[in-house]
């Protein structure tokens, strides 16, 4: 099969690799569609994020959709021709972790195009059948891809406990910031303020249901008036964090999405005199079906986020798409094309 | 002022009562709409519920919206002609319950239309500022009457935890019923079956967003394949709650809404096997700003289950117009008509 | 080696058995104790536990401490000569159920003793590795095998959210009531009633820590004036049930632990004006660690419990040794003596 | 009656002031016991705490213990002669915050001892009914003082969810670390880490029920490889502070006791990877109750920590002995001596 392959660092190849054989309850995919995120880029440019370094060649890629082709031994949930999306992340199942169900955490995880396990910039993928999620017909082959960044705004939601009339700013309207966005909407809130420093974006924001948007180089977040239960932080900026935690009401959820420095000021009298809550993800957990059924019942768009195609030789372009134009939003690869 | 005043037991007159006066941090509020209640026509057919007694006249009504016109000593929150959605019960506020969050539990609480409460099937109700709640245009008076039923519905969604992706059986298509199918939807839910026996209540639940309805005299809710993980249950048959109980899946949330006989068979090895959690509601609590912004933004449809108005002369015919026609869903009175 | 085995019904034989093997990922553990529990006896009795049918011969047991003597392949938590406590419910670890943290409720769980899994009443036994718990030397072989036991009120008072100040009322004083008491004032209660029938099993609540104990032939729970916060159900009587969740106060929570009919009558209407939680246990997830550290630190005393120890040539009189004599708390079986 | 009363900045003079009458239901309360506190102690030195500015003579003392000798219209609640603690802080009972139950956070709270509300260190004070809690005759009137700060370490336990098993480390050992250790161990805790720079005070967290403590002068935290569920930060270092929270394991939580500058550094990677949950505390709510009966059965040890008495004339003295000093605890002033 053919793979787009990460050389350390910066060059992306495409390359002829052996087909994976799906191993015990395997199955093994075709892949349909693969969204680029932010972190296929940081590697793509840095050959690092944090302590994961790429030392050997590696392919990218952890946003894909497909359709099952074969099945491993004892592997029974799929038939042939299911149209799946893939939760690209397999803990080892038995730890402490996984066994409270915060298999996110697992220190053992196995995750698509981090190092050093390959991801799915390829034309055929093996993932653990419990991994794979069927989709009906009304979820299309990119918008199953997209499930994956949905669920970072679902676990974002969840944690932050967003509810019917709870009040949200969403700080950065990137695919991340614009998917809490409307994560936030179907979790029942109706008062989303987002803020951005692009006027591209915040216009698709308000497109896509923000009750207001704010670009932060025209004017305060303080000055908007705006006191939210919600903070969901998707820009990374430590600035920008400080302002907008200062922004959050009283007993008010803060959740830290964006991944900015190693450190970032917390204004702790703000915290304890508000007893704001303060946590950050790491990916996510049992999200796929509440993600699924929120694309399946349109809920959430998640095709309007797709700005460009690419096929298999073109991944090098789709991973800098975003930074020659700035406009675009999800550059989405399409292996089979 | 005129009044419709519930004598024990079975007539309601109309009456010239004086105008109440608004105390210390108290609003006067005209009254434009009142829902009426299943209690009510429960107090006007049998004279009590349960160990709440109509000993001497009382004016029913506990579903108000309207217009402060005065304010009392120290109520400054509202100015005179401002449109308000009313809470009908305060409580004592200082005792161990109020405190911890858990006001509708106050023993002390003085409810409308409760003996020996008033209520407000008048022209003119007083009730403490904090619990008259402004309103938007976009919320009609009758829409701010029924504010109150939709909190019901509201709380009952809380205590199940129904988020997007929960799978919500909703037994009973009367007006709690239907509200609270429309509140698990605007709680995120995408899959919600309504039960009942009557053919048009049901029709009216699909026409809400009902994912699938069932008449339960034609077909079983076991042969009806759904494993719910929340059930809302808004009957008080006995019968159909053990059956209702039993089709809910493992960790599944089970509210107990309707009001029945004292005791209930309780399927308990189907509790302890699934670890099911059984509570039930008591009015509600901190509702109102959450069911307004649902009202508000049009993600509940209040205004399409008034089926019938009726003015202060009227009170008993609305009290009886469900007994006369099954297909009505809400009559509401206007006390100023 | 040799086995306990029962063959349906009623009749337990010592026979000679293959050693089991470690799979992968498994330890073979030599076993020092296993407590008696009542299902054991029911099984002993009945042949059966609802749905669960002893159809072919059995080994019974689920309560097994012992020493780690070889592992599998992959195995690699512990050095021959670990001394364990076992959670003898091994899941499948993939399913839905398990990755939400809740392994008790897995469909496919595997269960010591439990038809067609044989259980512990032997020499060895073989279990997956992570649920092999290492005890300190603090903990006897007795104390590690009733680990099991205390799970169960660990995992009750977690549901029942017991904490510092919070008033219990535990009914029933057999061993796992016992061990919810036990429980309770480990979680930091300082107020718990204790119910029974038995006077000498309320003298052992009282020199355990109850602050409070009832016999409640002889008076009432109503005329106790005891209004708990929570309610942990071990009697397993209809009519006790019903009567002890009357006694519950507002918001209160009360767990069904104990077995009893299919059906129980609940308090519709008081479970509904108190706005009471109702729920049941089925086994226990992650409560491993928390029981050892209750264990080791002496905050719950197990090895009291124990009122007889039987050699596995032994094990039918164990199973009537409760019948037989009423005092009797905990028979353990010791299968190298 | 007599009242050391703080003139700013820096002066306290014993004044003749009129003795209080108790309003609507109101208690006037003979003054036992009234514990110094680290805030007493800034507003004496430096005049203010953020915002809140000494600008005219004030009475401060907000850990008062007492006698009832008079009741206002409306208080039922007590015989004059009960014995109380006190809740320093009464808020309005009506805003949205405290109708939450959070009516720490309720925009209108008077506070004893905070600018412009007079404190304790007199003879009577007056306080609403419902925050003058009887204790019975096993706690002393020094320990009835200390259920205030006690109040904040169960106030943190329960930010934390500390229960059984919960490894904790408390970073502080000065009365509200102490006192947090002690809640933690009363919340179930077995294993409790407690660093300081000052050997006496870890000598007392020793006596206290420590499992461990750490001289961090002596060896990095780093070092001790204890990896804590909950962080109960309670010495306002930002240093340490920062230290300690990287030290928290997976899915820990992180409650922010101590008061220290206005921003510190938060690792946020640390935070996203491990999902950390940080939070503040500011005062509580709903303590009393929990914390009283703690001290009356012993399970805390209040009367331990005072290391000093003082009369109304000794109140500068009282403040100032901590800094001359250092192995002293808590000091605590008798106004009636």
């Amino acid at each position: 099969m053919r793979a787009a392959v990460l050389h350390p660092v910066g060059r992306v190849l495409l390359e002829e690799r052996p087909r994976p054989e799906p191993g015990p309850r395997e199955v093994l995919v075709q892949v349909s569609s693969v969204g680029t995120c932010g972190s296929d880029v940081h590697y793509y440019e840095h050959g690092r994020i944090g302590d994961f370094v790429v030392t050997s060649p590696l392919v990218l890629g952890h946003e894909p959709s497909g359709t099952v082709v074969a099945t491993g031994p004892g592997a029974g949930r799929h038939h042939p021709g299911q149209r799946v999306s893939l939760e690209p992340g397999v803990p080892d199942f038995t730890c402490p972790e996984c066994r409270a169900g915060r298999y996110n955490l697992c220190p053992r995880m196995r995750f698509f195009g981090t190092p050093p396990i390959d991801g799915a910039f390829c034309e055929y993928v093996v993932v653990h059948e419990e991994f794979a999620y069927p989709v009906p017909d009304s979820v299309s082959d990119d918008a199953a891809a997209l499930i994956e960044p949905l669920s970072v705004g679902v676990w974002a939601c969840r944690k932050a406990r967003v509810g019917p009339g709870t009040r949200v700013l969403v700080t950065g309207a990137g695919p991340i910031g614009l998917l809490c966005l409307q994560s936030a909407l179907a979790f029942g809130a109706t008062d989303v303020l987002v803020t951005d420093v692009n006027p591209a974006r915040l216009a698709m924001a308000r497109g896509l249901g923000a009750s207001e948007t704010l670009d932060v180089r025209e004017s305060g977040l303080r000055d908007a008036g705006f006191e939210p239960d919600v903070l969901l932080e998707c820009s990374g900026h430590p600035a920008a964090i400080g302002e907008a935690v200062r922004a959050v009401g009283r007993a008010g959820r803060v959740v830290l999405i964006g991944m900015g420095g190693d450190e970032i000021p917390l204004p702790l009298s703000h915290v304890q005199t508000r007893e704001l809550e303060v946590t950050g993800t790491f990916r996510y957990a049992n999200t796929w079906p509440q993600a699924i059924a929120l694309a399946a019942s349109g809920r959430v768009e998640l095709d309007a986020l797709v700005t460009g195609h690419y096929g298999l030789a073109e991944v090098e372009k789709a991973l800098t798409a975003g930074a020659r134009d700035p406009e675009l939003v999800k550059a989405v690869v399409r292996p089979q094309e």
